[in-house]
């Protein structure tokens, strides 16, 4: 049996799904049934089922955007930092496995390769790193496991989101078995606020920001296959390989929805930090070498995109 | 046998003067010995002693003062939020009760009585507040512990290190048997940089504040004796009673230490902001009823100040 937190979430809805579809048995849990933010509640609902893993999706992730979470700290800091230390030492001391449904927006920019070495640069909208993306993308390379966060509060700026959700890696890491399962700008078939291309859809001005991102229900059934082939715990990039631009999901969508519109592109992230953003947004590379070896299948993103957007179900009124 | 955390530290060397004064034998553990801020560590060593007590003056305050907090926040939450959370599990799991080291500043002003109604004033350095200082002192009220704080990331602005206090004192209340003692501004007669009589001294230019503050004997003796009576456990604050100007602080050294210079003072809060500080301060005052009603002695302010100032201890060279 599986215990489900935050099933009720946008992540959470997808691994509803997946293990429905898997026919797993599990019990998607709420804060209303059980507050798990509680040690000692949790704990003893641990010990009272028959577990043998639990998915923790829930956290706090700021309506309509991050910048919500700027102005609700604690309850940010509560669900995105002290309840993966809580959970931790509860499946710990209940001695049950679990992943965490955690965030590779703890990163900015990408790594890029030049003759002689490989170097970090922050801010992947430079004029000469835009131009390597069209001209030599084989150069620009993802963060890996192994990277430090460069996106977090000990690596400022960052968004409070980011700072809270790096430091729940931290608080984490290393008690019993965990999955850090680091998602990255979720997007499907199904029109959702919270949805990539919902969002994109709906932006009155477009960023044009360079990033690796998560097909939703790929992104659930990947972090389930590696508890399923009992890969080793730890971090695990979980988007669908390779990284793209805004610019180019926009062309995708014109050329399958047919919209019957054009797109308006902020000039820059000046422009658009100074108009419509209260807090630094994360846009970053990731690599998924190490979720690959692993023997997880998981689809390159353009056909990912391609797959959402010509089964795409627009949300009606 | 009592497990003193963080005893190297400003507060924590009160409590070693406390305990040795006491004869009472006590176990002070350094970080560099263990990394308490790891459950698995910290439990096994908990349960590997006699331990009826546990202190914990171990935090993060930033160094010279909090600014350095918003430099350094993984650190800061991680010594005021997430060690306070696993300190309480840790204590609840080998069945230790324990103190916290926690601090006032997470309020800011102090309740004013009128006719008809006690209201919260955020701004204690309101000219209508100041007044009332000197003509109607009676009607200045402290915040009791049943106050929710107002200087946290419930109810900004608030600084880093404040926030992350008052979110500590969440994360461990409830959790077992503990203490939360609150302390605020702490000076004793020995020159010190975290000494506020020294930093008074030191400041190129003062705020005229108006505060509850903490001897530093004195909170450390008033804490020890809330567990050796068996007080309730829960939140206490334990400041010397009623409060006090930094102006009148300044004139009593002037007239007891016969210092050779004047003070030139900020004009207000908004000049000192905008000269000399990143992050809002808290001035406040706290009302310490609770911690009388125990029957636990603490000296008046205006005495233990006096008291410092006729035996104060300048640093030498």
């Amino acid at each position: 049996m599986i215990l489900l937190l935050g099933g009720n979430g946008y992540i959470g809805q997808a691994f509803v799904a997946e293990l429905e579809r898997r026919k797993h048995p599990f019990i998607s849990l709420s804060r209303r049934e059980l507050d798990y933010n509680r040690f000692d509640l949790l704990l003893d609902y641990l010990k009272s089922k028959r577990l043998n893993f639990v998915v923790n999706a829930a956290g706090y992730t700021g309506k309509p955007n991050v910048d919500a979470c700027e102005a609700a700290k604690a309850d940010t800091l509560i669900g995105n930092t002290l309840l993966p230390q809580t959970l931790a030492l509860a499946c710990a001391a209940a001695g049950i496995p679990w992943g965490h449904v955690s965030s590779g927006c703890i990163y900015s920019g990408a790594k890029i390769k030049t003759e002689n070495q490989v170097i970090t640069e922050k801010d992947i909208n430079k004029p000469e790193v835009r131009k390597m993306i069209s001209t030599a993308p084989e150069n620009i390379l993802g963060f890996t496991e192994t990277d430090a966060p460069n996106f977090s509060f000990r690596d400022e700026p960052c968004s409070f989101y980011s700072g809270t959700k790096a430091l729940g890696e931290e608080a984490m890491a290393g008690i019993g078995q965990n999955y850090i399962w680091r998602l990255r700008i979720p997007f499907d078939e199904v029109d959702n606020m919270r949805n990539y291309l919902s969002k994109l859809q709906r932006y009155a001005k477009v960023c044009d920001n360079v990033n690796s991102i998560s097909h939703r229900g790929d992104y659930a059934a990947a972090c389930l296959d590696l508890w399923e082939k009992r890969a080793p715990f730890g971090i695990y990039n979980v988007t669908n390989p390779d990284f793209i631009t805004a610019r180019e999901v926009i062309e995708l969508m014109q050329k399958i929805l047919k919209l019957n519109r054009t797109f308006e592109f902020w000039a820059n992230n000046e422009e658009f930090y100074n108009s419509a953003a209260k807090t630094p947004r994360s846009n970053c590379v990731l690599d998924v070498t190490k979720l690959l070896a692993t023997g997880v299948k998981i689809r390159p993103v353009r056909e990912a995109l391609e797959h959402s957007l010509r089964n795409w179900k627009p949300e009606t009124i």
